[in-house]
């Protein structure tokens, strides 16, 4: 018999709303013989108010032992910005090397878009995730002072470079579509769109069933409003991957059914899965979290595992239920129910 | 009797076609007493498939003695990415100290949105023109090889943002609704980002009127598309205004509508003006392309030049052209033609 040993950061706000249903989703679909042991860690703002920690070193050794992480939401607004962002979110994606960041977009039936006529939406974003400008590698001088300046430094390897364009090329490649765009900014940013430009068109030639395209990101903007279904799968940078996963979250039906994965494909170390949106104080207790996006984060963790048919049965719930859902809404826990239900069946 | 000296950059594809209505335009336009002169500056692809130069000592300093540059489009896709842009654009940009890139947007009667409803949208974004990714200052090592790094490094000066950041209050105190979001990554870029949020909170306090919000750039992109109406003046980074305002234009009735202008505010070297969009090479003489953002374009340059009446006048006339144009397509000299009279009569 197998056990998935999953470690748990409920974190803040509605983190523990929607991670609740999401375990119950979990556990109803795994096969029966399949044991499900969850380990709450107690992270984020709560925890850094209390004690001023973020993520101790012991913690994060221990978080290394599972098989990997379920994550709501962290944050209050009485945190400084960046504390909890590299203090402990950035600092698991490095420390645990989720060198693909994956955020599927999808336009599911009966949700709403911003955009007229509703396009065709299906597509997902391979976005890097230990290098770029999310490094940590600036600094400032004169802080303060009328001669402060201010660094950031966008650091990109060719290691890290070729291992996330592969992988996007391997998801292309499984996908009907088959084709890969790399959105980077390379007539400005000419050293790093180098490298990126060199190695999207060098692993090409190892996948010559995958079309590709190149976009500018301020471009790529422009296609997620105008023309989203021309996209199949995205392979970008860790900066422009968060701005245009935001923008496709939005078009597709709202953030508040966006997925993603930190994806370690090494399994070397865990790889944490999680909603996009943040923990949503303003209606945290009040049962209007919608689980949505954290259920379809479980997808990802089980296809991640290697469970397969699991995922596909969480995915086609959640298209049951949107689709057949009326018009009154649902709390955070009926919504739950009823995927639970539906996956259990 | 005054002259206004103004070199023309016309470049390639549609450049020259809108140039020449944005000229008209500005000839309509502007009382008897101005004399007008243009330079045209034989710069672009083409000059750099014959000569291999894209823009020499002697030119940038010649450009100096004008009163404004007027730019069509630069580029043609066999030019390799980035010699135009770092060789002529941003050299120019950089070169002249346009610190304060400015983007209207606004959706005009009678165009088109990809988004649902046509909100209101009506906001101007003051995006940084000489700092940040956009400085040019990175590097590549062990190049082709397995072990090649590339580093991009972003460099902000308080002495840069406050110049800028200052400008845009001014512009959100002289609009009816008073309101400056900043758009910065200050959770993740923690050094520009202190820089420009301390900056941004100090130099408000000597524009109480002003009212004013911080959105980090992937939030700014959803409400891009969900709520355009929430924003009246933006100010940004270099990378992120780059692709705000690309988004901005989008939803906004098109790249084809975008003006922009490159300026340096005290006036110590000329400012630029340009329409956001590209040569379009695929159109380029075919009288397809929309001269629009270009007049739009040369609205910015007389405001900036002080002929606010006229300025005016060429914004309206714009506004009651697509108010009042019909079913039928358009040429680029017809369209032209029509601004042209309206301004004039
Ligand atoms: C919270 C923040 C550090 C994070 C990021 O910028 O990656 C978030 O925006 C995301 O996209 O997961
Ligand atoms: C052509 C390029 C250098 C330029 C930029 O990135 O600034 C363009 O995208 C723009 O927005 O004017």
């Amino acid at each position: 018999d197998r056990t998935i040993d999953l470690a748990v950061i409920s974190g803040d706000g509605i983190g523990p709303e929607v991670v609740a249903q999401g375990l119950k989703v979990l556990t109803a679909v795994l096969p029966q013989e399949v044991k499900l042991e969850t380990h709450e860690y107690d992270l984020g703002a709560k925890r850094w108010h209390a004690t001023g920690e973020t993520l101790t070193d012991a913690e994060l050794e221990k978080l290394k032992g599972h098989d990997a992480i379920l994550l709501g939401a962290i944050g209050d607004p009485g945190v400084p910005s960046g504390v909890l962002e590299r203090g402990l979110l950035l600092k698991l994606r490095f420390a645990f090397d989720h060198f693909v960041n994956l955020r599927p977009s999808k336009l599911f039936p009966n949700t709403t878009s911003p955009l007229a006529g509703r396009p065709e939406i299906d597509f997902v974003v391979v976005r890097e995730g230990t290098e770029g400008p999310y490094v940590g590698n600036g600094g400032t001088i004169r802080k303060g002072t009328p001669h402060e300046v201010a660094n950031e430094v966008s650091v990109n390897t060719a290691y890290g470079v070729e291992r996330v364009v592969r992988d996007a090329y391997a998801r292309a490649q499984a996908r009907p579509a088959r084709k890969l765009t790399l959105v980077h900014k390379n007539n400005v940013l000419v050293h790093a769109g180098h490298l990126w430009k060199d190695t999207f068109d060098r692993v090409g030639r190892e996948f010559p069933e995958v079309s590709t395209d190149y976009l500018h990101v301020d471009a790529a903007t422009i296609f997620l409003v105008t023309d989203p279904a021309r996209f199949d799968v995205i392979v970008t940078d860790n900066l422009f991957g968060d701005i245009i996963t935001d923008l496709a979250a939005a078009v597709s039906g709202g953030i508040g059914l966006a997925a993603s994965g930190n994806i370690n494909p090494t399994r070397e170390f865990p790889s944490m899965f999680e909603p996009v949106h943040g923990s949503a104080p303003d209606i945290a207790g009040s049962g209007k979290a919608d689980p949505t996006a954290t259920v379809l984060s479980v997808a990802l963790l089980l296809r991640h595992l290697g469970f397969e048919a699991e995922a596909a049965r969480v995915d086609e719930a959640v298209t049951a239920d949107l689709a057949e859902r009326g018009e009154t809404a649902r709390t955070t826990d009926e919504i739950g129910e009823a995927l639970a239900a539906r996956v259990a069946g």
